[in-house]
């Protein structure tokens, strides 16, 4: 099975407002839930697919009874989250009629060093049936700043590929542990390496110790460099639509080209492909299979394989 | 006991940010929860004050059932709310270094016929050990627009004083079904009358069915028409503060003089000496004790007693 950790698990709720106006009151006209967490949105993506999928990171309180309640009417996501004494945190996306959105995001649990040995525990008991393993997401309070770095170590000890994809200074340790993969956008990428050209930043990425880089450049697609050669992939034209959830939609485009043994350039046509299909879905984090279908075909992927 | 009813519970969360922005991303520093509607505020300024109290109401879902737990802890308030199939609304205030607030209130679970129909069977039987009761804030979406007027002819029926605090259409067909008190602000009895002269939007309220109107005129006081007289109680100073709950403190204050047979005057003192307690205490719908103790005796009331 394809594993991911989401530590900093969520209650994604979106309020529809008639016009948001700061310091008035507002009725909400409309209220979705789903879980959320970038890990939560990759499984969902993968299981779409068609692929075995577990889940695990940090759930607690109402709030991860409410995300536990939806991933069990998820068909093909395994929930295997470690129960927190601490509430798992909301975000509010409050979406506006000008179809602009305000988000406010909770910090999430506080998690104490027995849960954090616990959680450590479980995942390398996860790790042994697992075929890849992707961590995501930003960390919830008490969890060390190296955390993902020590994650990272433990799959490389175990020989199970793992994909990083988190942001600031879990990023930087994080990578310094040589991940197999890292997905970060531009500015992840800008915050890690200080330099905001993509290509050298994405080169400067490896040399920091990830083995592959694969940097989202947003509606322009994907650009990687990997040990076995480096690749720009461009969906087919620029899309319009709603961008939440389409880094995550990359990421499982990514680990389900990996488990399939595709080539370098198909998966990154997955990714983008995925990608794509999910801002054409009104709905945040959802994607058009059918648009998928037909976009993975017409992604160009442009580069070249390293000299061996 | 005195007995307060509230339709459309809440669970109140508080979010401080630094900079609400529209149509930007925010960082929550600080999330507090309680359980909220105007019944269940006033519920729990009575219990203070040392009254025995129940409360009833719906609750639902994994949001009703963070209320319920929280209401375990409040001692003195006996929970006697009657389950539904929907959850319990939540409403975020949005707090930012300004020190203004912005706020977001969902509408609240959806109440079948069937729901609404064991609430009124559970109300009546509640209603038999009552020395009061209070009818409090907005109706979910559901029950009829009518229903408070009902649960006023059920009250009159068993001869229990009842209490009306709502708005709206709900307060114009409730105070037809002559309730012995409503407790307007200027706003819901202008809405209710046509007139912004709080005086006679007062007396016009009585005409309408209402045996005694109680009307806030937020940091100037209560104005009171009454069989027994009409009467103005003003507190010792303009207070600075959190008005949040203001409202149902002056609620609770009528209700505890009623029960402990206080004339007018001493009601409307407790009243408006609460409602300026509440507005000193920087937590929202919290009272400072010792203000209060101190303002109950500086409330000017002045007014006359209806000639017999």
């Amino acid at each position: 099975m394809i594993l991911t950790v989401t530590l900093n698990t969520a209650l994604d709720i979106t309020y529809r407002v008639r016009d948001l106006r700061t310091h008035a009151t507002h009725r909400v006209t409309e209220v979705t839930e789903r879980p959320g967490g970038k890990g939560l949105n990759v499984a969902r993506v993968l299981a779409a697919l068609g692929h075995e999928v577990t889940v695990t990171g940090f759930v607690g309180g109402a709030t991860g009874r409410a995300v536990q309640d939806r991933l069990t009417h998820t068909p093909g996501v395994v929930d295997a989250l470690v129960p927190v004494e601490g509430a798992t945190r909301r975000t509010i996306a409050v979406a506006d009629a000008s179809g602009n959105t305000t988000q406010l995001n909770e910090p999430g649990p506080l998690v104490t060093p027995a849960e954090w040995s616990a959680f450590q525990e479980a995942y390398a008991d996860l790790l042994r049936s697992a075929s890849v393993v992707a961590l995501c997401g930003s960390l919830p309070p008490g969890v060390p700043v190296g955390a993902y770095a020590g994650l990272v170590r433990t799959a490389r000890t175990l020989s199970v590929p793992v994909l990083l994809d988190t942001s600031g200074e879990p990023l930087r340790r994080g990578v310094a542990a040589r991940p197999d993969m890292v997905k970060p956008n531009t500015d992840e990428l800008a915050e890690l390496t200080g330099s905001h050209e993509p290509s050298r930043a994405t080169r400067d990425a490896r040399r920091r110790g990830a083995q592959a880089v694969v940097a989202s450049l947003g509606p322009d697609g994907l650009l990687a460099h990997t040990p076995e050669g480096h690749w720009r992939a461009t969906p087919p034209r620029r899309l319009r639509g709603n961008p939440t959830g389409a880094g995550d939609s990359a990421v499982a485009g990514l680990l389900s080209g990996l488990v399939d043994r595709l080539p370098w350039p198909d998966r990154l046509a997955r990714a983008v492909a995925l990608s794509a299909a999910t801002v054409l879905t009104p709905v945040a984090g959802e994607f058009d299979r059918q648009a998928y279908e037909e976009l993975v075909g017409q992604v160009a992927v442009t580069g070249e394989v390293t000299a061996a």
